[in-house]
């Protein structure tokens, strides 16, 4: 399968160099190509600049966002929830028509001081926004409620935990859950929340996560539903 | 100890119930104690009125808002969040103050339709509003991301499960989590997530916990942390 995802930052590359490991096709989506390869400082979270993280990935693919999303099979949508509907405008419509979209970014506003409260939050979610002004889209909001490194290594956590998957098109989220079973996740961990108005829910666990991140002193660590299932 | 549980709907009785079972003496605080032994209609949920469980549970007292709250040691705040403030304002703050206020209730706002909001949110929280309101009053938020059965019964959800504390006092949040083992809660259940603002992230939990309930059909479920312990 060929998987466009947009956005360079440590989920993106978390994301794409899984992808890549499991023998897919993956290509990068960013603004700028050329910028992207010309950085050489560390990111905002000190991250190793893009082009460091490609040396031991060079098998995975760099374009603009149209070209990019042009080119993949399935999106999976790791820009920042600030930036998401410019760069999903910039990969263009056409070119994600008819296209799962995995959305794991999170609408977090830093603009009204730490931590990040949420914007849009309670009666709209990021999920919502990207279905609406997408509509041709089938937007499947998951893995946005934990640490990158456990997203694609559930393992790191111990014991049972969960993973929530939202959106109105019921095959793209088969489709999404398979795709979390080939990352690591039982199937009995996927919790399909329903339709994409779902999101607000994992949308607003962010704030917890990010309480229990400072309370714990550590990332490895998720959600689970217990007793979600009968007998569990 | 002598505990005034604010609020006669099914929160309250469960709490008043359990509170008596061991051993406690337990007032309810109602705005019109009259007004509350005159019901005869079930509540909105299909609830029997106050005075039939009043039958099987004679030994709780019931109060008017500043009488039970001028009683009790330890108040709990059962109300709906909607009237938290009026009822601890009917309540008084001279007979607050000086006590652990333990906060139940989430602040769901039914005025945006189905399934309710949340208001307070996102940069504030219905335990902050409290606590600001309140200074002399010890807030503990805690119990508000669970049904009321699991609440006082742990044991009904299989597996581990979390129960979160939120508040600025530390041996207030000590004697809540007394509380809690004394209901059935291991102590390792509890995390203390921090200070009162930590209540903005338990009260986000609703939303999905009211998505949970539908997709899952029953309420004994719980949210658990998974990881939270090393080695755990």
């Amino acid at each position: 399968m060929r998987y466009t995802v947009l956005g360079t930052g440590i989920v993106g590359r978390t994301m794409a160099a899984k992808l890549a490991s499991l023998g897919h096709e993956v290509v990068v989506g960013t603004r700028d190509p050329e910028a992207t390869l010309a950085r050489v400082e560390p990111d905002a979270y000190g991250n190793p600049p893009f082009p460091q993280w490609r040396v031991a990935n060079s098998q995975v693919g760099l374009e603009a966002f149209a070209d990019a999303a042009a080119w993949g099979e399935v999106m999976v949508n790791t820009t920042s929830g600030a930036a998401t509907l410019q760069a999903l405008e910039a990969a263009g419509a056409a070119n994600l028509a008819g296209k799962v979209l995995i959305d794991i970014a999170n609408p977090l506003d830093f603009s009204q001081g730490m931590p990040p409260s949420l914007n849009p939050v309670n009666t709209d979610s990021l999920g919502e926004q990207v279905q609406r002004a997408f509509p041709e889209v089938k937007v499947v909001k998951t893995l946005n409620t934990m640490n990158c490194q456990v997203m694609v290594e559930p393992s790191r956590v111990v014991g049972e935990h969960s993973v929530f998957v939202s959106g109105d098109d019921t095959d793209a989220k088969k489709a999404v859950t398979e795709l979390l079973v080939s990352f690591g996740w039982a199937e009995a961990s996927v919790i399909d929340l329903g339709d994409i108005t779902t999101a607000r829910g994992t949308e607003m666990l962010l704030p917890i996560w990010l309480r229990l991140w400072g309370a714990l002193g550590h990332a490895d660590f998720n959600f689970h539903i217990a007793g979600a299932r009968t007998g569990a």
